[in-house]
């Protein structure tokens, strides 16, 4: 290297080359066209088997509110047996009501994303009831744990939304948690949010609290500020929790992602055409109810059909099963207009390992594929969703980041091509000291988080730590970084108001 | 589980599943369109600059006879600083008598394969000069490890191809281990083999042990049965080695992939539109060459382009920048319609880890959607291509397999939509009865080699073992099992001999 070069590139890192904790906000497009796997015939052919589910053997909403809309739109509805069979008809002019995208806001508006189109939203694991991290391993989720895992949503953009359920606050009273957990969302992040919608208390709490950080129950109805997941009861059934909490977000414009969830060969047929048929059938009956409930009001078609481990009977995940599923329900999604959600970090490992890595790509690269809109469980899914890991969290942001930089794609143009350093350096040269190189070096390239680039001896003689060891040097010390977003005092008062007064409400005696 | 369900499935348990170890070989091809990711004019002026490139700056050939063959074809030769220019006339006049696709053959016919159209061809790492294993750790590429990996190469039929050095055999004499390897390769394998090709006097032992192998120099000329990578010195040189590799195999009917080996910022320009731009000129040139020589000669373009870790001006592997220039280059392949060889398992890290997963996929996504068809390094590669790991050979081969049976997709006709039994089941059931999961229910899903589908409780009382650990109990059990496929004893024999004279013939006195 030539002391021109070390001064030129020694003045480049004052640039600071910027890596997934330090990149700025912003939404991103997928530029590519669609993967389209199975034949317009073949899709043709899932469609009408799923239009015959919903016309012959029907659904069943255990909500009587449901039944009564179903009934009052002209489905037949059986009482009794609470099934309810809709024909094709209304079943689409039903759900041609629904956005075919839609912007869900976030406290700050700079951060508000657009679900639907070619938009990408990556939202981190919901659900798990444990938590590990190398340090102290597995135990039941906290509160405290829960707040780290929003404190590192919020430090990193490529995550564009906060989950309720990172992990369950295990520590917190049922009857409560959800208020508390909604409270530190809110507070320790200013992205778009997901809300508890299990039931109509939940989701109503849920609604009431985005009415006051957004000004209004009128403000949110316009302007969608809430998200949550509706699973199917698979097969072909709502409970009452389920439909409770679609009725109460879609009557209150909050935004549904309606997800049957269908293990092939448990809840569904073992063979994936039936199972996807299924699939679709479930989602798109939850998505009738939605319309039924508030035309226009948003929703996602969701999709979250796996295969069965048969000798346990257990979920696999990130399987080939899987991505063929996220794949045709991509085709599927796009046939009715709708926005699209997948997952994208699924799989079976217990631990941040190669496992956990490989299978979690083997359901994102198909959710790119398939333009998944709303792309859930993309950070720290590991366990079948049982456990979030801190490490597994980190290495998923490395992913996305790359994932995104790829998706970026690389100009074509006369600067680029650079044909003028091409002829300059000529053959058997090197491009280290072009002008064009020292003008670009310490930016030009995807720059990793905590994937390493050491030689071997070198990293031997840093400790040789694996990439979860790495990732657990970096939520560490990101977490000391940490910067709670400002909140106006008035709504901060008046969302502890009202979490005050439903805890006391809620309280058991 | 019911009694009747418990028999059944004992029962079918006896049709033994078949895991990646078990799966019998087969050819795969690629059912999805390939991925286009720039516009047709984008990709125009791509190709119009690498046109630019050979006709205004050329490119260095250090071999006396490719500057014969260039200049007999009326390309600008300047003999005294070996530069040739070829128009475009000439360069795409000659790239087009280059065929589409060919069939590589194998000494067992079975095993043969097509390279080109929609077939995709996974081949194991070659090249690296150290391996490691859990066991013990990072040596010296040895004979004893070389051996161990064909064998694995031979049992696993997801990989369809033997590797000239799945690790560099060091504890060989130099001037002769060529024709150890390959004598070990052809024995201890019956799959498609790479040969070496570094200079006359390696490229020639390969052909003729080839020739000695299918029967004569008449026979491989018409049928191919040998296969190497041809790497241009970048930027825009090929040197005597190369050039006299690439001609001897050419002459001889052999294939060749001609690869431009460019790190965006050292041996090309740190703009990846430059990089491909020369990547796909250099290319270009060593095909023209080969089809100088011999019209109709096999030959693949290959593509390595990634970017350098500008702080210690080594490669970085399984990045954003590779994967885009994966995906660029199949569409120029196509565009010239030749096979197209890619890379599917690289990744900087120095363990079988996360990052060596999640990094490989970066690498085998691209490719499977790019069209590659050779797509080589997808088994073992890690620490940048220095070292053959055992346990991520094994990691590997279940990704590959994942990959296969994803390609495979599901049928969609009225068995697999059940929509009787879905009928049946009705809301609320399961399927884990139904006569239509009991006929399956053995065979119905990818069966994992490595990957754990136990619950945490099950997989920490048996060992809590990561994927690493779990695929370094498998590669020691398979290598117990292992058998070597027959070879004609006579053969054999006119092997042995002709390693036994030119290693008497090589040797240094």
């Amino acid at each position: 290297m030539t002391r021109d070069r070390s001064r030129r590139r020694a003045e480049g890192r004052s640039e600071a080359p910027r890596d997934a904790s330090t990149a700025p906000f912003r939404l991103l497009q997928n530029p590519w066209p669609p993967l389209t796997v199975i034949s317009p015939a073949a899709e043709d052919r899932l469609h009408e088997a799923s239009v015959q589910i919903l016309e012959n053997t029907g659904i069943e909403f255990l909500d009587d509110e449901a039944l009564d809309l179903f009934a009052q739109a002209g489905a037949a509805v059986q009482r009794e047996t609470r099934r309810v069979r809709i024909d094709r008809g209304l079943l689409l002019e039903t759900i041609a009501k629904a956005p075919s995208s839609f912007t869900l806001h976030a406290r700050n508006p700079e951060r508000n994303v657009i679900i639907g189109g070619d938009y990408i939203v990556f939202s981190p694991v919901g659900g798990p009831a444990y938590s590990t991290n190398l340090e102290r391993g597995r135990r039941p989720g906290t509160l405290a744990d829960y707040e780290d895992l929003v404190r590192l949503t919020h430090i990193f953009n490529i995550l564009h939304h906060g989950s309720d359920t990172h992990v369950e606050p295990t520590d917190l009273p049922v009857e409560t948690r959800h208020l508390d957990y909604l409270y530190r969302l809110i507070t320790l992040t200013d992205k778009t949010i997901m809300g508890p919608i299990r039931g109509r208390v939940l989701a109503r709490d849920a609604v009431e609290i985005t009415a006051i950080l957004f000004g209004g129950h009128g403000v949110i109805r316009e302007h969608p500020g809430l998200i949550s997941i509706v699973n199917a009861n698979s097969p072909l059934r709502y409970d009452n929790v389920m439909a409770e909490g679609l009725i109460t977000y879609a009557r209150a414009g909050q935004a549904v992602v309606v997800t049957p969830f269908i293990l092939a060969g448990a809840m569904g047929p073992i063979t994936l055409a039936g199972a996807v048929a299924q699939q679709n059938a479930e989602a798109l009956a939850g998505i009738a109810l939605a319309q039924l409930v508030n035309p226009g009001a948003p929703v996602v078609y969701g999709g979250f059909t796996t295969d069965t481990y048969m000798r346990s009977g257990s979920p696999s995940f990130g399987t080939p099963e899987a991505a063929w599923a996220i794949l045709v329900g991509g085709q599927l999604a796009r046939r009715y207009h709708l926005p699209y959600r997948t997952s994208g970090g699924l799989n079976s490992s217990n631990v941040p390992d190669a496992q956990a890595a490989y299978e979690s790509m083997m359901s994102l690269w198909p959710s790119i594929l398939a333009h998944g809109n709303f792309i859930y469980h993309a950070a720290g899914w590991i366990e079948g969703g049982l456990t979030t890991s801190y490490e597994k969290f980190i290495n998923d942001v490395e992913v996305l980041s790359m994932m995104a930089a790829l998706l970026d794609g690389f100009e074509i143009n006369d600067d680029t091509l650079a044909l003028a350093y091409i002829d300059q350096v000529g053959p058997g040269g090197h491009h280290f000291d072009t002008a064009h190189t020292l003008a670009r070096f310490s930016t030009a390239f995807y720059q990793p988080l905590i994937s390493t680039r050491q030689s071997y001896e070198a990293w031997v003689e840093s400790g040789s730590l694996d990439a979860a060891q790495r990732a657990h040097l970096k939520w560490k010390a990101l977490l000391k970084t940490y910067q709670q977003p400002p909140l106006d005092p008035a709504i901060d008062e008046a969302l502890r108001d009202y979490v005050t007064r439903r805890k006391r409400e809620l309280e058991p005696p």
